[in-house]
């Protein structure tokens, strides 16, 4: 079973991080989050308490096939301050897993220096903050294992990329047709 | 500012009751979370553990203008056994209360014997518990203050039609452009 790493700082975005995580598990993919602070809680921007399964300072992601990056203020600038963060956003961009990032979590990858030149996507208000990329207006773009998503309503189909880059568009037509799609 | 309140039990589907707080919050509506059982803490179906912000216990959930029923296997079945929710489903909607319930959810309206003879909708596996219903294929339903959605893939529009309901088109076109939609 391939396994994928969610990352939850304070503010993250809800939906983009846990849409992810449902359709990933829908899919058969095991999922962690880790929350990048000191505690197991973290807060979503809209004012979620979630429990996380680990703390960044003390788990080894490198069993995961997929790195998860979500946005929402202040979400991605506290993962984007945070060098451990910026480390494994790199390692796994390095050794060719999937490092995805929605909404403001792009700028995340800048900041790791990672895939510069290639295509994403990203949330309106933080283009200006990409120049090192080809910013495309898609909902969702996929340049080889890099996938990014442009905002919170885009979650779904953003989660959807990610779990068929794991699995298969076999594995995502049933659990399309489960979530009534 | 109006007050929503979304019952969580064990098992809820994660995104159908998460999208509509993140969706509600956007629109400038005060959510509460609100677990049905004995503690604050509730694990969701796809396995996020939840902290809500009450009980159900010990909460009086009269000052709100929207109950909000996510599905999921098995919460949508710890709802329907709680003799306290089938009561607040049926104090909201005999005080005209927007009363919302997605996938497998509906069925607890059937239980609380509110709204027989309405137009809903619900998820495939749970149709033939509606008997007492005008079940459409519809992805949400609106009749009148009677919000129903087919399944977690609609999550985003039936929190959009509970969004309305308690705000305005104007709003829920704001929110809409802030999630890049």
């Amino acid at each position: 079973m391939k396994k994928a790493y969610i990352l939850l700082a304070e503010g993250f975005e809800t939906i983009e991080a846990l849409t992810p995580l449902d359709v990933l598990v829908r899919s058969g993919v095991e999922v962690r989050t880790i929350a990048i602070g000191s505690g197991y809680d973290v807060r979503s921007a809209q004012g979620v308490a979630v429990m996380a399964d680990g703390v960044l300072s003390t788990t080894d992601l490198s069993d995961g096939s997929a790195l998860i990056l979500p946005g929402g203020y202040p979400g991605y600038e506290n993962l984007g301050k945070s060098s451990e963060v910026l480390r494994w956003v790199s390692e796994y961009y390095n050794s060719g897993k999937v490092v995805a990032a929605i909404c403001g979590a792009p700028t995340v990858l800048a900041l790791a220096g990672v895939g510069h030149g290639k295509e994403i996507t990203a949330h309106t208000s933080v283009v200006g903050e990409l120049s090192d990329y080809q910013v495309s207006d898609a909902d969702v773009v996929c340049s080889g294992e890099l996938i990014t998503g442009k905002g919170a309503g885009l979650s779904l189909p953003f989660a959807f990329a990610v779990a068929e880059a794991l699995t298969s568009a076999e594995v995502i037509e049933d659990v399309k047709g489960k979530m009534e799609l």
